[in-house]
């Protein structure tokens, strides 16, 4: 199977997925001056021998970063940058990206501030990259713990999408990436979550045939708005509540994979849109069903939830102290820019992850409320 | 005077010209949620006093950084990016970058990849940055002594050109601006090189009537190729030679602007098209009768002029080893990648720049090839 979607956003993408598409990278490569390939100590190990046999061949210097978001920083494309001034990199060079988000994340930035912008092909070896942070052309790094707040929209020159590189993928992983796409489906793809209701797991075998219409969910929003003015913005939903929930875990110490986050994002924030009359009770329940027949979700102290919300409240990029919500008024579409009360946000929080226990306990609300303050 | 021009490269980004152009930056800036200032020490002393009474209220938090271009590096671009996130940047916020080219690389690399690009206005305070630096959507840094190595093409949402910022400006300033409008002309105006013709100083009176001309020429060449994959490169004459010679002597602790190498740089290399017989011998007398009317020519010893070599033909921008130069065939229109041997080179930069000394001095011809290998 090889399956090309051409002319993303500005028409200079193009996306190739298929087993076969190596082959055409290998192709693709030739008419660059130098090639740089950027990995993972991972995506080194289990994914790189996957490209086959000539794998010495086709790159002229390998850049190998630690694995994880801790590492997707400034220092690590300082290194990079350096490495590529030592190796004489110039504007016909190419980095040829082979990893998860956070690997494209790192590569993309990295290319596109290289002598104002090198070419880059993104080779995605996660579900969630290869259906979402590969294919966007959002790349950065964090910076003073803000997430992605340093960064450049721009698209990779190709991205090449191999799904035997999901073969090294835990179910955890495959599931993480699972939520993106459920995500593309309920914000824009009715299509595709009828055909994400008539399968019984998150198996390669299940989730591969669906890969092609989640990238086009994508990919056809992008190319409508790049620079995420409006329309994008539909793919944040889950996001808000997500993003918070996952800088809450994360500070202490707990694990959340992106994704899971963004599943249990998506449940209060369907939860929420339904409460406020905005989503039909069916499609949430129907939401509801299905986000718990493949997550867990966390529950959670009400001091908890209190620090969640005032995450979401006092981040950063909200604008004049708003938090806007990108939520579905019905399965397939999506609104944007959509304001609640703190009332309204908080209750969801409860209901949706609230610990439930024998013993009632009583936040002491006046404290609360002064820490929030 | 206020004279506009709109839909440069992407259309997205206008020039106003005339000092009115203040009042119309005053009521663009409306629209945007916080307003940031970047000026250098010098330009916070000299010129946003210019702007006028209500300085104090156009903007929300003003930036100084050090002047010089030695400050043009990642550290000051750090520090900008902490300000913006301590003072609450958002995706709706701008910066207005109030300086030379160094400030306005230096902001403009700053905006572009904050939140992955917010807002930003030029203001150019010199003759170089109001017809060159500030308006072609090249932004940067140095890194690790690599001059522009970091950097993205994006173009500022406007520039205001206000031509009184060029009162505090000195006489050798503005002869180093006036090379690149020189160039200008040299390259693709050849109306502009007959007003230039017609002028006998590089005073504010003679020089302010020739800006809109220039601020054309080069917004129409980028507005055909945004990101110098070929058009664009015009603008490079006299850049090769003028480069190295900059580096040179900047590596000697010597003075030089950067517009005055690029004065000496076009004398040059206009001498080797003149050489080749790519221009014709009455255009190079031409050229080289207006560069010496306005430049003092620096001269050097063999031994530097070796290493002003060597610096252009192992300049790391190079592809393949190969120097490429853009030089004018006639008054008014330019070659881009023309290629010429070594021993033409080497033979242009001496007749043009070697030492005249009574006394005949003679190279080690085999130690000067050993340290080019």
């Amino acid at each position: 199977m090889i399956e090309e979607i051409k002319g993303v956003a500005t028409g200079s993408s193009s996306i190739i997925l298929g087993d076969d598409a190596i082959a055409e990278l290998l192709t693709a490569i030739h008419k660059f001056d130098k090639v740089f390939l950027l990995v993972d100590e991972n995506t080194n190990q289990y994914c790189l021998p996957k490209i086959g046999g000539s794998q010495n061949g086709f790159f002229d210097f390998k850049i190998i970063i630690p694995s994880g978001e801790a590492n997707k920083n400034l220092k690590t494309v300082e290194q990079i940058w350096k490495i590529l001034i030592e190796e004489n990199a110039n504007r016909k060079s190419l980095i040829v990206n082979l990893g998860g988000g956070t690997v494209t994340d790192i590569g993309g930035f990295a290319a596109a501030t290289f002598m104002r912008g090198i070419s880059f092909i993104n080779l995605p070896t996660t579900l969630l990259a290869m259906i979402d942070a590969a294919i966007g052309g959002k790349t950065g790094i964090d910076f003073d713990d803000f997430k992605n707040y340093i960064g450049a929209f721009r698209l990779p020159d190709m991205v090449y999408i191999v799904p035997r590189f999901l073969e090294s993928l835990d179910e955890r992983q495959m599931r993480a990436g699972f939520a993106e796409m459920l995500k593309h489906a309920l914000v824009a793809g009715v299509e595709l979550w009828n055909a994400i209701q008539s399968i019984s797991q998150v198996s390669l075998d299940a989730l591969i045939p669906l890969i092609p219409a989640a990238v086009r969910i994508k990919t056809d929003i992008i190319s409508r708005d790049f620079t995420e003015r409006g329309e994008r913005q539909k793919l944040n939903f889950g996001h808000t509540v997500g993003h918070a929930i996952e800088t809450f875990l994360l500070g202490k110490g707990k694990s959340i994979l992106h994704g899971e986050a963004v599943a249990v994002g998506m449940f209060v924030e369907a939860y929420l849109a339904k409460e406020a009359h905005l989503l039909p009770e069916e499609d949430f329940a129907a939401i509801r069903d299905l986000i718990k027949k493949y997550y867990t979700l966390p529950s959670f102290e009400t001091n908890d939830l209190s620090e969640i919300f005032h995450l979401m409240k006092y981040d950063k990029k909200n604008e004049k102290g708003e938090i806007y919500f990108s939520i579905p008024n019905r399965i397939g579409h999506c609104l944007i820019r959509q304001t609640f009360t703190d009332g309204q946000i908080a209750e969801s929080l409860e209901s949706c992850l609230l610990k439930q226990t024998g013993i009632k306990k009583e936040p002491n609300q006046a404290r609360t409320d002064s820490r929030s303050g």
